[in-house]
């Protein structure tokens, strides 16, 4: 019965790669320990880029600056 | 001095709905374990649909097939 | 399909307590929002008192004091 | 390579205070455990004061009658 | 740059096991997503099964009646 | 009320550390955004180097190579 928990920045993600990757991490968790997807929760957050730091620095930033 | 985190589907939860839960934990917390309410947080995070999966599935598409 | 996560200090609870717990707050999930109990996760996690914090103070030291 | 994870109220924080967080954190993490601030990741989540609760009472509510 | 964080019981989980699981969730988001890897944080905790409850019940009392 | 959750791998780190850590956080939060440290929760949690990963690598791995 795992529960999976997944930050990534709000960036447009779809609706359809929400579902891989629910689809994927249930698939994986199957193959490598044997867990019964029925009881498997994913659970996916996005953040937005003004609230994560990388580096000591908001995401908004490091990106602005790349570009 | 007890931290709990309830995460829930976003399904239009009452104001009132949520101050329950947070009085209905605290109190538990207090019977069994003794904790002081004064210390003990709790927070409430809702989940869009297209955000939790369980069994490898979204939430809102398992919603629509049992229709 | 409520995702719940409480943690406490490392304190000697039982395995009955935290049974109490968990049973008591799917019961809270289902009268409020009524929730489906099958698909509630609850998870406990305890913490040394070192490593929990309050008023910019470990708990360790802080009970120490208090004695 | 260390992980933060910051809960606030959502209360108008700015993003110049945002990053003064990520910052301020990532260098506390370098000083006192000499962690590399490549790694360090800090994210920040600001929750409703209806979703947070103290005390067994909703944050809303305890600002109503503190006013 | 995403964060995930993977619960499961405490069941004698291999390291090599847990390094498959590291391997193919960053693989996921790199495929899903275009993640980079460099900044793809994966943690994995491992939960008692005293303190797992799922509809109600501890996972410990669930497998020993299942037995 | 603010609530940190800081995880970082499992190095030895000193119950000093740690009080330092609790205490540079919470002073944080009270110079950027004014909060209360009276209601400011710490957490720190420390991860085996098997159980957490970065570039799609185990810690522990990462370590040994890196030797």
């Amino acid at each position: 019965m795992p529960y999976v928990n997944i930050k990534i920045t709000k960036d447009g993600v779809t609706p359809e790669q929400k579902g891989q990757l629910i689809k994927g991490v249930t698939t994986l968790l199957q193959k490598v320990l044997n867990k019964n997807p029925t009881t498997t929760f994913v659970i996916i957050e996005e953040v937005e880029t003004d609230n994560w730091g990388i580096a000591g620095e908001q995401v908004t930033a490091r990106r602005n600056r790349e570009k």
